[in-house]
Order: structure tokens, then C-alpha cells, then sequence
């Protein structure tokens, strides 16, 4: 059993401690967090399913203030498990590394930490072998992981040798006050940074990309022109692709996949917790050629789509499994990816 | 074990089947519904934990073309139960009345029906007993049935006669399209008719007020300016009144509570199926005293909260309870409420 | 001086009235609507700059009732016109053209309309000669106008063959409440009507697209890819044709053009009328090249953008200038616009 | 002729220059600012009807590069005037005061700056005498001022002691970025400070309140609940005080006023310049009774209201009028005040 642990459990961090908890050969040994927020308040209002240790600078007292037990600090979890998921705010991550430095454990981090904090810049479906064995991977961020599935799927089966997004992006998570946009769509400079991310993950393909944050937060929404290597990828072709994928659900509109938050609605009416879902969703309305390209849009579900990437890569990096068919199927499997087919 | 089912498997009606399903002395026997909606295909691909009934109209077929396995029709559903709970659309409840007098059944009305459709305009908390062995009761809306919580709750202490209400409400929930606004807030003619129901149910009370729609999906917060009968209500009363209530949560801004968001978010991370609250919030930090008057603020989640007053109703018109205190403690017991104190 | 009148005074009739009045070769007769709006009421108190009649079906008591003078009905209207704006809601363009055949006068009709109900389907810069003479023009939609300006643009001076366009679509006007979104990405059905509706301006150009609707009130963004026929058209072209284009403004987000309300907010403190703006917006910052392609980001101001074509539309029907450039260039200079150039 | 500049172009800086310029009996020297914002270039478009004074710290060579003339710097803008308007960011306006006072002028602070930054804390209708040969002077906050316009014009007339208000906050300006909210309501820590300000203005009344902010743009709406000190206020006593104040406009929901936005609307229809309004809104159809107390809401709009208060306050401290009455007649008549009734 593998033992693993989370450090900073805010919204990504609550769910991949779930998601390590649902894979058979992992055991989460713990969680690290500096301060009793809201989620750490309804970890102990459930009776603390998880242990939990302080991160250096933590006020101890107002834990105890809040009635919440503490197993332990930082220090203490690094000493029993084999690797960190480090889900901190951006640029923590970098300052946590030298302590598994000092350990001399493995420890994958988000998106929100400069590539240079890994040695892998990792993605499960399409460049598994590349972490193998690594002992520090930066998984890509919500919007690069769910666009790269459904580009590496299409490029898997028929080549794929350019592509061009926009991004309509969500601003903040349901439950944020502390960004939020209010009546405007606003602009980033481009290419946006999934664009480029994409081709450093899949360099043999060209993309570039359009970013547009939106008032809402249920989802982003992504639209990709693709073009293929091999010829023209046709709707049907597309489709039988998409479909036969494990982390893509593929919809239609007239089912009542209306939109972004249809999905979280679903999510929700499933009984998954929190409403999550780890696959992202490809409007089958939404697929269209045009000259020798193919146009799609997908939803990308942004507090759980990495989720399932981040069990690959704790895969790959202690080589549970030894390649990207293996590793991805046996994370699937534990998380019931695919199962709606 | 009293025999219910649900017609309307919508935002209401599946909460209804959950609230149901969780209580020991009842049998939800199955819901019905028109439509392979997206809660109706989400039920399919959990494996129909609910037996599904079709109302008249219904297309078969589009529900085999979805694979949804359809137990009967909704005069088999109507046949098996002792007491429907109808939360069909607003107007078809009054319809699907003249069905249940037919059948001999009881049947109980979400706030969406005209308050003629029953015998009783239904609060477990503040009018039990009126409910018991009636044949039709309409529970009071969602806002109504939360403000009346927090009144009823100073009232049974302290005494109130009269208070003058701000209804911030919200437009749509999660996942709807057919409602909206857009960066507005909107006005209704005063006085609500929030307002007005109270009065109906408290008819002791004397209360005004005024709604504004805002746009956004999770949760109306109410604003109560109320006046002592016996005297001026001081923070410190209330706030004791209110932290002893099984259906209010009492929460602070500085623990994390920042605002109707907040709740939504804490109840995803409790794991609560949904991420429902059944309770409403109360912020302490929003009691305030004015001259003989004490104001303060509450939390509504509008998806969830009429459903242990439902429970209630059951218990009250089917006599299985003989007051609001072992009614509303029975329904509390088993939902889980008040755990939390 | 040719003789113009407005039917419908919504949001697009106000424009049209006003742009007609900038025009100092037009005279703007007066307008029709049916109701005494908050924009009638707005003129009443403005003095009534421009007459007012009433199409059929008009309660005359409430316009009474209200203070505000009225001029005749409508067919008084009709008879003195050469030519009517028409901007009534979707539909009823269709009736009311009955009334203008009989009449023999010619009219113009907003996207709202169906294409049969005109002879032909105008755009300003991309088939002015098209409307030459014509008896019944419709306009192209408000996304669509402000889209072939920019396709047009390059097509003139490099030859575009297809494109591919991401259409983030306001879902209402400010002061709209009747339709409305709220915290939703909402999808259309693919191709967009927009890519469909430049094919038939454009034959030569092959383009689809897919359109999402976001929750704000303040100007659309479309992203388009597009492919040079005769080679690739690299930024620095792109920019020099855009900037020569009157009605195209170009921007930096590095000099406050953040997103679609910065449009707004200039336009507000230009001291434009109602903070319209009749020009698209072009992000320069927006602007990069994939392969043989290039993509850009415009801002369409959905209220406006159509009011300096359909006064093309008239110069073209009436003849009153023979080609695309001495028409556009009319309406450029009575509506100030290529000026902060 | 009184001279006056104003520092800080910003949302409130640009309607203080413009409110001043339309003051037949004022002259607005010009403005200073520190960068060359979207709202100094829409002046350079204009045709810099204002001068433009660079204050510390600006860097002259962005100005160059934009082509927007400079005339001097802030000393020299100093020099001119006898009275600065300044609506500087929060706290700057303090750090200028030093300024001010060497130059011995007088200035009159906007709400963001502490009220220890001035002599007086000042509103033109409730307490204009205090602000009589003043030398430092603060307005009122938007939301401050238009609700003591409406609880003032009670209380002149009939008396009031006591309010208890809800503030439905809107959370940003259109065009603004930088602060937002999506899809929350957030909650403030009671009692507000506009019921504290109140109170601070209008000592014999005593007032508390709950504040709760919102994601639009358009217009606070206020809701009131006030008690009368001589006996009840009647619905029909307060609409008649209403109806006779030059800064409040009463509407009604049926005539097409559905919410705040509805104002903004109107003030675009009516051709303002940035579709401003300078009276604050009230619903007739909100105003209700409740036992002795009447209850009204108002819509506050936040860019524009402070504007005529701030003219009044020029008046005040250079004895312009010598008091309330003659001193805000003379200001609404040049801003064109109450012309509506």
C-alpha cells in the first residue's frame, strides 16, 4: 500500500484526499492545512475521516478554539508517507519542496506552482511513461488536463498536428468571495497559457488559444478547431472516439445538457459527493467540420478534473503500473470512470 | 410503515423522495414523473433506487429510447400509497388532486399550488396541529417556511407581534435556463406575500415586507426587523433561542460564513447528498438592536429546506405523531438535525 | 432629403432614430411603437424630439393616461415615409410589410426577422451593390454585422477562404428582465446561425462556429480563426488592414480595455448618447498566428453595432450613393466614426 | 465666479467636473490625476474639455506616449483654486489634505476617506448649516446620502426617530475588474456603517441595519422600515413628502421600473450624459405599513448621487447660500433637478 499525503486542504486538496481514499492499493495517511476553514471545519463535523496536521505558522489555538483535533505537524506526516500530493496556494509548493527534499520523498503538485517545480510536467493519458519513476511532476492545470484528454484522443486514433481554443472560463468556484467578476468578460493576453501548455505536453502538435474569463462557476467551457495529420477527422470519426473514452461523457443538448451547470446539476442528482465529476463532458450537438478541421466544445469540471491525473501520476512516479493504458484503467477503475457507458 | 410516493421528480420532488427514503417509520414506494429529465436519467444511472411511475401524458417511448425501466402508470402509484406528496408543477397539483379524493388518499402541496388546493396551509413548527388527520395540506414556500422557523422560534420564547421582512431573493438554482436575470435586481409589488402567508399561519403576528430578486442560485437571505410582545428581545435572548433550535444553524462571518455561498459550500464539503441543508443559517453576527426591536439575517437554501416540514406534514396528517414537538423531533431524528450542536 | 420612419422604438428603434437624425441627408419622420415603454415615456420627457404614432392595437387611453402626445397611427406615418425602419419584435416586421406594399414604400428589416421576408440579406461593406434599388433589405444580426466587418476587412486585402468562430454571447440588454441567465454557460446547437449567415454574404468563404451564451448585459466576444487564401495573413497584415477600417477600433488590454464592459465604460465617459458605440472592438493583444492561420478577438456592442448598416442599407436602396465605399463612407461621416483614428 | 479643481478622475471625479461645469455660478479650473486611465483618454478623444494636472508620482512620459496634453502639475492646479473637490482612491485624499492646508484652500472628501480627515461630515438637505464657512468637509457614501435624502424628507415633515434599513449592495461599477462577485451574496458584519453615518448626521434618530452585497452593477436598493416620532407615518402622507422632493423620483413597478437596473435604463433613454441619474428612485408600489411603522424602498444610484451633495457642500463652505433651502435650490437648478415632476 502506498501511503500518501495531501498538504493544503482547500478545494482541490478535500478532493484528492477523496480520491486517494477511493484507490485500493493507496492509503491516505493524512492531511496538512494552516488555518480552521470552512473545509477543515466540516472535516471535524464529520468526525475526521482524516487525520489532520499543522502546516508551520499554524495558530493551534484556534484549532482547539474550534474543538478540532490535531494529529500531528507537517513534519510528522512527511515521516510516514512515501508521497506528498501538494494541493497549497501557488508558490507554496515551491518553499514545501525542499522539506521532501529533505525527506527524500516524492511529491506531485498542481497547476497553480512554475513548471520548473518538477522534473515532469505530467498529464496520464498523454505522457505517462515521461513520470515514470520521477520524483517531482507538476500535473497541468484544470483547463490543460480536460483539453489535452480530448485532444490526445483524437490524436491517438487519427493524428492531430494543430489546434486552436477558447477558453470560456469560470472565474471562481462555488463558495468564493475573494475573486468574482461582476457584469463582464474580460480578456488575457495571448496565446493563453493552456495553448502552450498543451505543447509542451504534446509537442508535435502546433495550438494556439484565446482566453476569456466569465462570470459563473460551474464549469468552463472549451472550444477546440483541430486539425488532423492524416487528412480530415470527420463528426463520426470524432465521436466513435470520443465515446469509447473513459473520462469524456459525451451528451446532447436535447437529452438536457444545456450548458455548464446542466453537468452539475447531473453531478448532483447522481449523488456524487460534493456534486463532482471527474470526467469532462463533449456536447455531441456541438461537433462540426469545417473545411478539413473538425470544431467540438467540452466542459471542463474545474474543482475534480485533475483529480484522476493526479492518481496516474502517483502511479507513474512509484511505477505502480507501467504504462499509460495500465495506470489510467486502474485509476479509472477505482473511481468509476467509464461506468455510464 | 406508512406507503408514500412522490409525484414531480423535479428540484423538490427528489429531495422529497430522499427525505422520505431516510425516515424509519415510512416506505417510499415509488415517484412518478413525465419526462426522461435529467434527474430521471440521473435516477437510470443509479441504478433506480426509485421505482418510476409515468403520469398521463408521458411518452413511453422516449423513455425506452433512454432505457429507463417504468414500473406502472400513475394510478398504480396512486393505488399503493396512503399519501401523496405532490410537487409537480405549479397548477398540475390541483389537477392531480381531483385523482387522489378519487383514490381516498391523502395528498400534501408544495408553495407553488394556491392555498386553496388544501385544508390546511401546513408549518410543522408553528401550526402541528392544525395538520393532524387533515386530508389536504399545502406546505408553506421555501422562503416561508424558513422565515417562519426563526419567528416562531423568538415567538414561542419571548412573544412577537409583529415584523417587517427584506427578502433577498434568489432567481434560479443550480442547472436552471428557463428562469434567469441578468446583472439586475428586481422588484416586487409589496407587500410579499411571504409576508401575507405568515400571517396566515401566525395570525397573532402582524408583518410586512419587500422582495427583491437577485441573480444568483444558491440560497435567499432574509433580513428580520421583529418587535417583543412582552418587551424588547436583547441579542443575547435571541441568539439562545435560536442556538437551541434543531433547524437553525447558527454561524459567524469570522468563522468562514461569508455569505449564502458559504453554506452551499460547506454543505458539499459535510458530503450531504446534493450538498442540501436541511436547516437554515442564522448569523449571529448580523443580530443587531434597534430602539425595542431586534434585526437580524438568515440563510434559506430554497432546494432543501421545505423538506423536514414536509416530513412533518406526514406525520401530522397520517396522526402518527400527536403534537409539533414529538412530530418535528421524530423528522429531526431521523435527518440528522441539530447533530451539529 | 429622403424621408425615414422608425417602427418599433426599443432598443434598436432608439438607435435607428438617432442615426437617422445624424444623417444630414435623411429627415426622420417620426416613430411607431404600441405601448407607452420606459424609452416613450424617456422621450415625453425629453420633449418629444421625435413624433410619435400608434400601430394598430395601441391603448391610446394609457398613452394619455401617461401625458404623452401622439402624432397619428400609424398608416399616417407610412404615408409620408420613402422608406421605414423596422424594428418591431421578431415577427411582426413580417405583418407590418403588408401594410408597406400596399403603401409602396420600401423598408428595412432587423435580424429578428426572417430572411424570406426580404429580397435581400445586407451587410454595408460585404454586398452593398447587392441592395441597390432593392424594395426589402434585412439587416444581418448585431453579431453577425460586427463579424463580417472584420472578415470582410481582411478578405478585401488578402482573400480569406473559411473560418471558424467562438461566439460568447451577452444574454440580455441593461434594464432587460424577462430573459436572463444566471451563474450558466449556456450552448447552442452547432454551426451558429452567424457562421450560416456570413456563408450567404460571403460565398466564398466556408465558415462554421459554435455560439455560448454567458450571463452579462455589456457587448459579445467572438473569437475567429481564420484562413488566408492566397497564404497566410500573419499579425502585423491582420493589424495594418484593421486599423484602417473605420468602423473597427483597435485596443490594448495593457491600455484599460480590459473586456467587453471597458467598451462601455469609454464609451460612458466619451459622452457617447446612451454610452453606445457604433464601432467593433479589436483587441490587438488578442492577435496571434497558428500555422496558416491566424486568430483574432472582437467586442461586439450589441445595442449599436447594426445602426451605421442599416443606414447603408438606406443609402443603397435609395440609391442615394452607387457603391460600397461612397455609402459606408457617408454614414462614417455623419456618425463621427473612423475619427479617434 | 468660485474656482474649483478636482483631484482624481475616476468614476466619482469625472461627475464632480462635470456637475461643477454645469454650475453657472462655479468654474472648474481642471482636474488632476496620476495615469493615463481609460477615462483620461476618453478626455484626450474629447478634445480635453478639462485641463489635466499630473499630481506626484505620475509619469509624464505615458501621457506623452498617449498624446494627452498636460497643462502643469497639481501644485499649479493648487495654485488656481479656492476649493478642491478631491476623489482621490481611499486615503490619498488625507496625504493631499497636507497640500490643501499649505495652500489654504478648502476641499471637500469623498466617502472613502476616514471622517477624521475633516471638519465636518456633511449632507445638503440634513445638516447644510454645519458645513457653513467649513474648511475641510466629507460627504456622506452614495448609499448614506440617498437614504438620508428620503429618511430626511420624513422626518422634516413628520418626524422620525427610528430606522432599521437592509442595504442590497451592488458590488462594482460597470467596467470595473478589479472587485467582483459571482454568484454570491455576500453578508457585512451589522450594524452597517451607513446606519452609524445616519446617525452621525441625524442625531435624534436612531438607526441599525444589515448590509449584504450583490453581483450587479446597477443601483443599491434600500429598503426602510422607519418609525414616526409624532404617530404613525401613513403610506399616503409619505408619498406625498416623496412626490415634493426635488432629488427623489418616485416610480412605479406597473409603469416599467422592474428594478435598478430599469433606472439606468431610463437615464440612457433620457440621454444623460453616461446614462447618469443624479435623484435617487422610490417605488411606489413598495411602500407599505406595518402597526406604526411605514416601510419603502429606494435605488441608490452609485455613481452619480453624491454629485449634487457635493455642489451643495461648495456652497456651504463658501457661503454661497446661507442655507439648506436656497443652497440645494440653487444646485438642482442647474443639474436640472425634480424638472421631471
Amino acid at each position: 500500500m502506498v501511503k500518501v499525503g495531501v498538504a493544503g486542504y482547500g478545494v482541490i486538496g478535500q478532493r484528492l484526499a477523496d480520491g486517494v481514499a477511493l484507490q485500493k492499493d493507496m492509503e491516505l495517511v493524512g492531511i496538512a492545512d494552516l488555518a480552521p476553514t470552512l473545509s477543515i471545519r466540516a472535516l471535524k463535523e464529520r468526525g475526521m475521516p482524516y487525520d489532520l496536521y499543522l502546516v508551520e505558522g499554524a495558530d493551534k489555538a484556534a484549532f482547539d478554539a474550534a474543538g478540532i483535533p490535531v494529529k500531528g505537524c507537517f513534519a510528522d506526516l512527511i515521516g510516514k508517507v512515501d508521497i506528498m500530493l501538494d494541493s497549497s496556494p501557488g508558490g507554496v509548493g515551491a518553499k514545501n519542496k525542499e522539506r521532501y527534499e529533505k525527506a527524500g520523498i516524492r511529491a506531485i503538485f498542481q497547476g497553480g506552482e512554475k513548471n520548473s517545480v518538477a522534473d515532469v510536467f505530467f498529464h496520464g493519458y498523454a505522457n505517462y511513461e515521461k513520470g515514470l519513476g520521477a520524483q517531482y511532476l507538476k500535473l497541468t492545470s484544470c483547463n490543460t488536463t480536460g483539453l489535452i484528454r480530448s485532444v490526445d484522443c483524437l490524436d491517438r486514433k487519427y493524428g492531430v498536428d494543430r489546434v486552436a481554443i477558447t477558453i470560456i472560463r469560470r472565474v471562481a468556484d462555488p463558495g468564493d468571495y475573494h475573486r468574482g467578476l461582476t457584469n463582464a468578460l474580460q480578456m488575457d493576453k495571448a496565446p493563453s497559457h493552456q495553448a502552450l501548455d498543451l505543447m509542451t505536453i504534446m509537442p508535435h502538435v502546433e495550438a494556439t488559444g484565446i482566453l476569456v474569463h466569465t462570470p459563473v462557476t460551474h464549469g468552463h467551457i472549451i472550444t477546440v478547431v483541430a486539425h488532423g495529420k492524416q487528412g480530415k477527422i470527420r463528426k463520426d470519426m470524432a465521436l466513435a472516439a470520443f465515446k469509447a473514452h473513459d473520462r469524456i461523457r459525451v451528451v446532447r443538448i436535447e437529452d438536457g445538457f444545456l450548458g455548464n451547470a446542466s453537468f452539475f446539476r447531473y453531478a448532483r442528482d447522481l449523488g456524487n459527493p460534493r456534486g463532482d465529476m471527474y470526467e469532462i463532458g463533449l456536447w455531441e450537438d456541438s461537433i462540426v467540420e469545417s473545411g478539413d478541421h473538425i470544431m467540438y466544445a467540452i466542459n471542463i469540471p474545474q474543482e475534480s478534473v485533475t483529480i484522476p491525473e493526479t492518481m496516474d501520476a502517483i502511479r507513474a512516479a512509484l511505477r505502480m503500473q507501467p504504462d499509460a493504458a495500465s495506470g489510467t484503467a486502474e485509476t479509472n477503475k477505482y473511481l468509476g470512470l467509464g461506468k455510464w457507458k
